[in-house]
């Protein structure tokens, strides 16, 4: 029997780096400096951080969403080959650079630059959305057994059908991006909101596993 | 079988979390400049430090007193729903946003701007025990299965006696913190020594699951 | 039964804190400046960094030794009550804050305020010990049931005396560091050492749990 | 039965040390000064941050392959001893310090000192190759029952071979620095895309452990 099997590993080492990416966020964010507190006042030095509010909470929501539906693709998995490790590789090095163009933003989404800064933010999730698929191709198409349970394999084809809409739509707000900082930033967020609210195509959503399990 | 059910991985994911934001809070802490200390020595510098001692001991604290409570209540989860994933997260998200409010209060505690910056402080921590009170009612109400245990049941309603002081204590040292930042400081720090020391409803503690675990 | 029972969880926790603790110290070697570097060369300012190196080394290698020690702690548990959280919490607070002495050394070992550092930094190591110490004490008298096999008491009483030691010769190195920093430091170094080598007080440490388990 | 053996608990803490250094990485990336953006705008900025990017490729890529490679020492592990641990942490010790001469590399790649950047950044591998390869040898000839089978032990031979070729190449890496800092660092993110590529010495990598495990 295999207590921690292999693809146990793999959700481990992800989530690890899905939660430090995620808590990493707001070490960017700078506390304003004593000379502009001096002009400005505190409050309205905090105010004028609304870019790095507003960026933080898209890249945390985003990484939040994407960390649950990893999660889903992991629980479909019966088997794994040596490319899960790699496409799962690739999926993490665009996540764990999130904070750089999250950074970028919060920093020129007021000054000249904005635009550049909002494409290579938009452009980072469409980066991370097209590694995503490429991970949940791989895993629907190889790593669900033949004798698997049909079930599942009806279910996969659902999923499919459920993230068809994941890169356009990330590519959409990078397209935008050239046009709107703003709206491309909106479009990102409600993407995340989006996808949290849609939740899982399937109705059974409730699960028992331990009902003997309860406060020692 | 389910070796490590889904409960379980958004444990995982949120204990990641919560000690990730524990310990980023020692990196906020900056070390006295050498121009500061050739000035008034590293050791009167190093007591200058205090408002930063004084912020990484409140956020650590009560980070960890969230954390245990955190824990319990996972322990009474047996069913899971989509609902509870985003809730977690919503609470994660005023969790790892804890460091930027202790940098903005050990930063200004001693300087033009403390007011604002205690307000702050102590609004997050309201805003962190609502998050923890609405993911409390959830589970209480709806992911304790119908057919658990009536034990369970009655200790649901005991906890939510527990807790219900939770709120309106971090809301008194909010509005507290609009008179005096000390006061509202030192309750915000007495508030997570009174919720650790106060501990938990029940009396048996003590809990024996693995006798033959030994020293191999 | 219980797949996951309390006190992996705090192990876990604590594993985590122990593993971004041990992983944060090196984002305190700051990258020499241009500047610096454009007057003596990268090499001469690469080796100028040894007291960051050093205190690096000795910070790393008792982080490391710590946790190997309270894993040998929590092998032990088998009862746990609300003590061994805040117990265990004191501990990690004095572990999470370590990356700042390790700093501060690193900053002022070659300049003016070098005692004042090297005592506090061998001060930190001080309450380290006399937490993990009063963490053991509750352990070996409060959770290892009356029930348990009495091989395991003996495990205990045999423990305690290994650990005698440890809080003693941290004293030391604290003392010391009011007469030689390097002196100091050179102890705390060689204490990790002392303590990774002496080792574990019992003979068998080979252990054989899952012969059936292999490569995939 | 141990729920959670030891090895098990030093997979964890050797996961999370990787988790958390490959994304500690990204925190080294500086976004362009404001100062330096109005000069040649964000865009030209941006691209002059080239060998930061190469430089959190090249080190991402390498921890990711190490990650994957001591996950499988792991798997052949079915004893330990006290050396395991500290061989691993040897290991742990260059793995954490990676992001150290990785800004070095990105700092000084275009500058007076980019050779120095270079030896530092290769020999750093080199290290690390050396230490994974003590961890090997010592898991592979004391860290395998003589029980195990037969099997099993044919595979350690052929795992030994397939590493055979690591610590001299990444010497051939270092090498090469003296001469040419491109080519070095090229022959370092070759090598990681060799051993990623290279894959494991076995046919079958497909492995089925859980069939049943389905959506909830």
């Amino acid at each position: 029997m295999y207590e921690k099997n292999e693809t146990v590993r793999i959700e481990s080492f992800s989530d690890g780096v899905f939660a430090i990416a995620i808590t990493l966020l707001v070490i960017e964010i700078k506390v304003p400096s004593h000379s502009e507190v001096a002009t400005i006042g505190l409050f309205k030095a905090l105010l004028n951080l609304w870019p790095s509010y507003l960026a933080f909470l898209t890249s945390f929501a985003t990484i939040l969403v994407f960390w649950v539906h990893h999660h889903w693709i992991f629980v479909m998995v019966n088997k794994y080959d040596h490319s899960l490790f790699y496409l799962n590789g690739l999926l993490l090095l665009f996540v764990t650079f999130i904070p750089f163009p999250t950074t970028l933003l919060s920093d020129y989404l007021m000054y000249n630059g904005s635009k550049i800064a909002a494409i290579f933010y938009s452009g980072m999730f469409v980066a991370i959305s097209l590694s995503f698929d490429a991970l949940w191709r791989h895993v629907s198409t190889r790593l669900i057994s033949e004798n698997a349970i049909s079930e599942k394999k009806e279910e996969a084809i659902e999923i499919t059908k459920h993230y068809r809409f994941g890169p356009p739509l990330y590519l959409g707000a990078f397209v935008v991006s050239f046009v709107s900082e703003p709206l491309s930033i909106a479009m990102c967020l409600l993407l995340a909101l989006f996808f949290a609210l849609r939740g899982w195509p399937f109705k059974e959503v409730l699960y028992n596993p331990q009902q003997s399990r309860r406060i020692p």
